[in-house]
């Protein structure tokens, strides 16, 4: 974790959607990487924000009201406690940075689908 | 600062060297774009890891025993207390990552290149 990261890289040695991989820390949080495939569940953060940057393809960040559409080289940060589903026709690559130890399902009661590993 | 940042558009906005903007913040951290022209000052932040993230040009990261060279979608987070003197030729564009209130001279004398603005 000492050496600087290469996001297409990292993007590339890995295939399944809506599993974040670890690729450094920053203080307490976890700098990750993702692949996003159609939809994801709905959920929140209670306590923390989650910060999307679009690496490559185009996200759409739905929220209760509206929808958030990144393409490559766009952030949105979803405020904490805010409900937020993420979809993406057919695939995102992004960077995702949360503090250690969150799920990235949140509050959803599909908890399964939290899934973290380091790379 | 509820919509998403488009990196390219922010750091089209400005001109100036070594003067983060903050475009985002993520908790307690201010999410910031800045261009780097030539070399920064030497220094290092006690508190807390800087994380850097180039989104064109190339950075060069000196640190006292090695440099970390950075091209576009390469990131790198210097340790806290880690000395560090950033560097580019001609000009690298980065998104960078500090706690709120973290000088971008850390413990550096040269205090007053300290500068953020939010754009």
């Amino acid at each position: 974790m000492d050496d600087k990261v290469n996001l297409a890289e990292k993007l590339a040695s890995f295939d399944e959607a809506f599993t974040p991989k670890i690729v450094a820390t920053y203080n307490d949080n976890k700098v990750q990487v993702a692949k996003t495939r159609g939809e994801f569940v709905w959920h929140s953060h209670p306590d923390t924000d989650d910060l999307f940057l679009v690496v490559s393809g185009q996200l759409t960040i739905q929220l209760r009201d509206r929808d958030v559409v990144l393409g490559p080289g766009e952030l949105y940060v979803v405020p904490r406690g805010v409900e937020h589903c993420p979809k993406a026709d057919p695939e995102a690559h992004v960077l995702l940075i949360e503090p250690m130890g969150t799920p990235n399902t949140g509050d959803s009661p599909e908890r399964d689908a939290a899934a973290e590993e380091r790379i």
